[in-house]
């Protein structure tokens, strides 16, 4: 497998090179770990999702917010440098209009490191992206922001923040390409707070939230975001969830949220790229390959033109299968 | 019950005082009245339609128009200070586009009372609104308007319109904001029209109106508007009419149009609050009112923050819920 | 049959004279012919398609794209003037983004002359449109342009072109009315490329694709465009494609893209408007009709207000019924 790094490599170096700051981190399961939880915390070396979330917002009671805050910064100091099961350990903070947001970055300041990823939900609008990045840039310092390799991943949860998502991500990613802002990865959908705002219930089938969740795939896709999918809540029900992730991953979402670790096998297992992808990933890197040599300009493959985004797509499956291969996942 | 008013005015009073400017109007079912038909216009004291609507629009030919609009005008001036088996009198007049709306309205300015809501179909652009307000405020002055409780409701039925939804509505709430023009209080969905201008074909199914329903949804509920569904159009399937409004109650749909009064009691009943819904508000309400007594900022209830929009619509259940059981509806 | 004909024309000359410039011209099937293959280009004047296109594009290996510019020149010049079986012919180019366009225009510039339409893929950006005309300018001059017929059909074949949708079309549509650029008739809607640019797997029922094209539809319509479906990949189903043409003509599309001869049949037939639907625009254009000899405004028919989009249709409706019965398709 280890030839895949180098198409990888290869392939990406023509855009950028495959620094800490632009690799690919692959989030098939999203698993929350309650930073309450001093149980849940010292588990987390050995949890197996892609990425785990060090949860502060509404896995934490409001009575337990400062242990919460203060459990996370030394969950942060004690396992940096460690050999960690996953990929990532991430950190969710609580949202801006919960007026606990700048506590948070307060306490989390005085962690070592930054998380490899800041995770913000319930983002509303472009004017509260501005009001965050301001809190993050007063707490933090706008060069140990610039500085950090660390990732940013958003909730859009409500009809507002869906409908103006575009102007929501596009300021997102003017604020790290001109002020420096932590790089937007990844968008996750946070359908129980979307239904209860639009007033629907929630159907198994889940009719109800094809608008809602294939604009926002559209919207992640537009600007070559990962969309990470809905929380599937019947724990017991594996059959149930291993069709909502086949359906999520047809419709073109990255991921998945977890709510439990034994969520997550099922989760990663349904997202995990085919062979047939991985061998067309491969192959089409290959071909560019060829072709760069050539140093003529338009390129296609398996008749279709090649653009840049599905080129981008193959690289990106070949770094997450180069990650599982390597990681074991 | 006696307890529902209280919290509901409590609650409310955090925000804004229920004056009768501000209170909750339910609008589970709009029942269509031609104003043409004198026959129609006698039994409207007793329809128990939570709307009910004095059309002078579609359901009254050409040349009935002026017929329409006096008995309209004498319905208005001899159901006042009545007592009224609905909730709301409503009075749909033409469309800008129609040409007619200035004959309307100069008639209706002859009336001693304005309708509780004026009701405006196919409203297509921003601009339109905007149109629509100078011919309110030259006909009726913009004190009488300023003065009146009445709401606004109005119709989306064009591919244009969908589109630019979110422009009509905000266009429509700046008016009020800023010059006084009746309050929006509701959208309704007109799917003939609009499946007309897209040239869809109606199925029983209505898999081809999912987009246009579910972002018309959306588009409510990002603004905090009742979402008024289609027409069932098939008066003697009452099977299909229920399923059809509890598909819409559960995608998020406050109420539907009704062509009939036969279809009223389904309706009514379909949109009317669970059992569970109800606790749901109340307890809410109730965990709001302590903790407002507590004095602290961020509010928790079953493991959920509780935002502004959430508050708002445990307020309009309890309202609503107050006045189904107040008027025995 | 030739009465529809009067009507049509007299309903039309309300808005415009049905000149070559305003005439409708039916596109209910689009079928791709590769350039690059003499042996399909001799078949051309005998397909009965309502659309043939000389396809640049995709269908044409990197290696013949030359090959398949200097036969379309030579096709275009001997066919002018010839009896084709088909209504129009129409040619695709290579996107802007290939770099290919400007090569394609220069070849294409020596044409007699210039096709029926012009077919531009992967229109991504309302920015690409004015690069796009610039490139046109450039290469014909714009009288050329102007004086010409021709109209243009672009694709839709991307997340970021659905979102901007609106944009892209009306920046088309405000270069042929402010410069005179040919006049957008028809967006089609490449799904294999939305589909990979999103990464959704595309499946038979094609769930997963239901935001994309109502909106892709709901856009078109907003702007009283054709909209062209997707292709249908399985040659050997016929029943498939059958149900995949109704229901795309019950959602709202006007036609279907072919990649073969064998499909047109079915595709034609299944968007031949009903005789129902002929009756309807018959009777529409005759109630019309007397309604302008009455002088009066508005104007009503079987209950329904008519607007200027509706009577679109009924002229739509006609002249396709006309086309088709003249022309034996």
């Amino acid at each position: 497998m280890t030839s895949l790094v180098g198409y990888a490599r290869r392939c990406a170096s023509q855009f950028a090179s495959v620094s800490e700051k632009a690799k690919y981190v692959p989030r098939r399961s999203l698993l929350y770990v309650p930073a309450s939880s001093e149980k849940m915390l010292n588990k987390v070396p050995l949890m197996k999702s892609d990425c785990v979330v060090l949860e502060l917002e509404d896995g934490v009671a409001l009575t337990s917010k400062a242990v919460a805050r203060s459990n996370a910064v030394k969950t942060l100091n004690q396992l940096q440098g460690s050999m960690l099961s996953c990929f990532e350990l991430g950190l969710r903070v609580n949202s801006f209009a919960s007026g606990l947001l700048e506590d948070d970055l307060k306490e989390l300041s005085k962690a070592e490191v930054l998380p490899a990823a800041f995770m913000i939900p319930k983002v509303d609008t472009p004017e509260d992206v501005a009001t965050i990045y301001d809190l993050f840039r007063t707490t933090f310092g706008a060069n140990r922001i610039t500085d950090s390799p660390t990732r940013l991943v958003i909730w859009i949860e409500s009809a507002r923040a869906l409908l103006d998502m575009p102007r929501i991500v596009s300021s997102v990613i003017n604020l790290h390409r001109n002020s420096g802002f932590f790089k937007l990865d990844a968008v996750v959908f946070g359908s129980d707070d979307f239904c209860a705002d639009i007033g629907a219930i929630r159907t198994a089938e889940g009719l109800e939230n094809i608008y809602a969740r294939q604009r926002f795939v559209t919207v992640c896709k537009a600007f070559q975001l990962q969309a990470i999918d809905s929380v599937y809540i019947d724990l017991k029900d594996e059959e149930g969830l291993r069709e909502s992730c086949l359906q999520g991953h047809s419709w073109g979402f990255t991921g998945k949220q977890a709510i439990h670790p034994s969520q997550v096998p099922i989760i990663q297992d349904s997202y995990k790229p085919s062979a047939e992808r991985v061998e067309w990933a491969k192959s089409l890197a290959d071909a560019f390959s060829m072709h760069q040599q050539g140093g003529t300009g338009a390129f296609s493959f398996r008749g279709q033109m090649i653009d840049r985004p599905l080129l981008l797509q193959a690289m990106n499956v070949l770094q997450m299968q180069e990650r599982i291969m390597g990681g074991g996942l």
